[in-house]
C-alpha cells in the first residue's frame, strides 16, 4: 500500500458509492405509485433515468453558453422526456416535482453509515458528487450520512470526471490533491481522480445497478486502497 | 411572532455567534507562547487583529481586480503587519502560520453544540461566515459543531454583508430567502439578511470584545426572534 500518512480528507462518490439509488428510488416509487393510483413500471423508469445520466450532464459540457444546471434541473428534463416514452399517464407537476426529489431520499448501502462515522473521527470526509448541494445536503439528513461538509459538482459548476470538481474539492480544503483520498464504486471516478493527483479508494457495489450491472465488479486500476465496504477502508486507515 | 413555519434552514453567523474567538484564541496564544517562549502581549494582538478584520475584507470589496482572497490570507497578511507594530519577536514562518490557523481553533459558547443539535432535528444548519471553507470545516471538527454543510462568503467570492452571500446560501439550497433564516450576534448582520428576504434571529453575546464590546448588546431592530442563546431559538421554534 502506498504512504496513506499525508491524507487529511476523504471525499466520496454518492450515487452507488455511498447511496443504494436504484432500490432506493423503486421501493420509493412503488409505494407511492399504489398510494397516488399512478400505474407504471417503475423499475423501467428507474433504470431509464440513470441510463440518460451521463447524456445529460454531457449536454451541460458540451453547451457552455447555455450555463451550468444542477442535476435536479437535468433529473427533471430527463423524467420528463421518460415519463412521455413509457406513456406514464395522470402525473401532474406536483408529482413530476415528488419523483424528481425522489433522488433527495435515498438510502445508505448498509455499511455506510457505520463506516463514515468510523472514517469522520479520524479524516474530514465529504461528498464529491455530481448532486447538487441542496440534494446531498438533503439527502444526507435522510439517510444519516454524518459528512463534515457538502462539496458537489454544482459549486465548481463541472461535472465529474472534469478535472475542476477534483481539484476544486482540494483548493476549497486547502489541500494538496494528494492529501485528499477519492472513493468511489466506479472505475472510471478514480481514474480521473488520480490523474489529477488525488489518492483512490475503491470499493465494489456488484448490485448497484441491479440485473442491468455490467462493470466495476471489482477494481481494475492502480489503486490505494480495494476494500470491501467502508469498515475496510477504516480498518485500512487505522481508524 | 412572525409566521415562521415556511423556514427550512437556519444559517448562523460563526465569530462571536456560534465561538468566542476572543477567549479561544487568548487563552491558545498564551499556552502556546509560554512553551515555545515567546513574549507577546496575545490580549492586545488578538483584539488587533479583530479590530482590522472589517478593513481587511473592504480592501477586497475595493479590489475586485486582485481578486478574491479567502480569509485565512486576510488574516495572514494582517498578522504580519501587527506583530511588526506590537515589535513581537522570534516569530518563524511556521509560527505565523501556527497563529493563523489559531482562527480554525475556536470553541464554541457553553450553549453553542447543545442548540445546534436541537436545531438540526428540524432544520437544516448551516455556518454562513465569513471564514473560508477550510477554517469552517476545521472548527466544526474542532469544536464539535454539528452543521449539516458548509457555508462560506468563500463560495460567493463576497463577504458579509454584501448580498451575494445572503441570496447566495438561499439559492444552494434551493430554497427562497424567506425559507431561510439567519442567525446572528451582530445587528448589522441581520439587517443586511433581512434586506435580502430572509428571517432573523438576535443571540446577545456582550461578552464577544471582552472589554471592548461597544456594540450589539441588544437587539435593536424588528427581528423575527430574540432570544437569549441557542436553546433559547430552539425553544421559540418548537425543537
Amino acid at each position: 500500500m502506498a504512504d496513506l500518512s499525508g491524507v487529511k480528507a476523504l471525499v466520496f462518490d454518492v450515487f452507488g458509492t455511498v447511496v443504494d439509488w436504484r432500490s432506493s428510488l423503486i421501493s420509493d416509487f412503488t409505494t407511492w405509485g399504489e398510494k397516488r393510483g399512478i400505474k407504471a413500471d417503475w423499475t423501467a423508469l428507474v433504470d431509464g433515468w440513470r441510463g440518460v445520466y451521463q447524456a445529460s450532464m454531457d449536454e451541460v459540457r458540451k453547451h457552455p453558453e447555455r450555463g451550468y444546471k444542477m442535476l435536479d434541473a437535468l433529473h427533471r428534463e430527463s423524467l420528463e422526456k421518460l415519463v412521455a416514452q413509457q406513456s406514464i399517464k395522470g402525473l401532474s407537476d406536483a408529482d413530476l416535482h415528488h419523483l424528481t426529489m425522489g433522488w433527495h431520499r435515498l438510502h445508505g448501502w448498509p455499511d455506510s453509515v457505520a463506516g463514515l462515522t468510523r472514517l469522520k473521527a479520524k479524516f474530514i470526509i465529504s461528498p464529491l458528487s455530481n448532486g447538487n448541494v441542496a440534494l446531498l445536503t438533503e439527502m444526507a439528513k435522510f439517510a444519516g450520512l454524518p459528512w463534515d461538509l457538502v462539496m458537489s459538482a454544482e459549486l465548481f459548476e463541472h461535472y465529474k470526471p472534469d478535472p475542476e470538481t477534483y481539484l476544486g474539492a482540494a483548493r476549497l480544503l486547502c489541500l494538496k490533491p494528494e492529501q485528499v483520498m477519492m472513493v468511489a464504486a466506479h472505475n472510471g471516478d478514480l481514474r480521473a481522480a488520480q490523474k489529477n493527483g488525488l489518492k483512490t479508494a475503491f470499493v465494489a457495489r456488484p448490485t448497484e445497478y441491479g440485473p442491468l450491472q455490467k462493470r466495476d465488479f471489482e477494481a481494475d486500476g492502480e489503486w490505494d486502497i480495494v476494500a470491501k465496504d467502508f469498515g475496510g477502508i477504516a480498518d485500512k486507515l487505522g481508524c
